[in-house]
């Protein structure tokens, strides 16, 4: 069994907003030159000056950087951060750009708009990216940031294609039996619902 | 039902070929740049600097390029390209790096190195990024180019979290009913397997 460790830090909250000003923006920038590098049809000239000029910014911000993947830290103001994260990570241009909301009731709601980068079959959201964000979601509703779940299965049924352009997320905990807990989720475009899905999340013995 | 429509090309392979040349190593590079974000330790000065050249870049690559996704095109020579697709889009920097070995005994496999841009917990993969690549390739082992299949049920076993670095997915055709394709595939490290999943695989009536 491989170890996950959390990191307990102690930078403070103020400092991690003053990162995130200037971190986080520049991810999004990034997100959209994946956009531009997906779609452009400039000349071979021109894609070549460009890939020369990303090659001196990747050498630029890899003047000083972590060993290592970002992590997942927390600090003693309970703020938490897990800014590689493929799905939520904050300075992750891979990721797609979710905020999640979650209701006082148990519900939690997500709207993303998904692009170019999310392609599977033509202007179509590919399946895995659909599957990509609702095992995060799902996950995060069992875990509902107050014990440790892990995913035993997740099962998805495809109604129909689901379109690029803006999606609704939701999802729910439907049961809990013993150390199980059971969420269950759609994605949705304006005319309705294009995926189902069911986690069997657990929460280890050893965390309780 | 949404219209998912795959363009008849006229452009010959020798042209994609020369286009790929250039604009694959451009998604490459940006693949590198998205790490580097992710992992950069610059300050802000530096940071903000960075982030003004990548808006410059976003806005050479966007002064010619097509309206919307990049699609699934396939020419009379019979060569597919789906350039933005989220798992093997070869022109896609958010895509992992895969590339798909089919054997000729149905078997398919395929090794990627996962880094930074894949952290779900603490130095591991994301059960969701796993769900991604394990879609889209079981979707090609039932599909075996031949035929169009689409996803109905796909449910994955998370038997230990799968550490960041180097994999292999394996994926076979376990059997077929009528218009159902059953693919069984796994997730493994150098100590063995940490994923287990199953596909149902639907062959649509009127495609047949």
């Amino acid at each position: 069994m491989s170890e996950v460790e959390f990191v307990l830090s102690d930078v403070p909250s103020s400092e991690i907003d003053r990162l995130e000003s200037f971190y986080v923006p520049l991810a999004d920038c990034v997100r959209e030159l994946v956009d531009a590098t997906i779609r452009t049809t400039v000349d071979e000239d021109e894609a070549r000056a460009v890939h020369a000029e990303v090659t001196t910014l990747v050498r630029r911000l890899r003047a000083a950087q972590i060993d290592g993947p970002a992590g997942v830290h927390v600090n003693e103001q309970g703020r938490s951060w897990s800014w590689g994260n493929a799905v939520i990570g904050r300075r992750n241009a891979a990721a797609p750009p979710l905020t999640i909301v979650h209701d006082p009731d148990g519900l939690a709601h997500c709207d993303v708009v998904l692009g170019a980068a999310a392609e599977g079959p033509p202007g179509h959201v590919h399946g895995g990216v659909t599957a990509l964000m609702l095992d995060h979601l799902m996950g995060e509703t069992a875990s509902a940031f107050r014990r440790l779940t892990m995913t035993g299965t997740l099962t998805m049924r495809y109604r129909r294609a689901t379109p690029l352009g803006g999606l609704r997320l939701e999802e729910r905990i439907d049961r809990e039996e013993g150390r199980k807990v059971y969420v269950v989720a759609t994605v949705a475009d304006a005319d309705g619902v294009t995926v189902e899905a069911e986690g069997v999340f657990i929460v280890p013995s050893w965390s309780v």
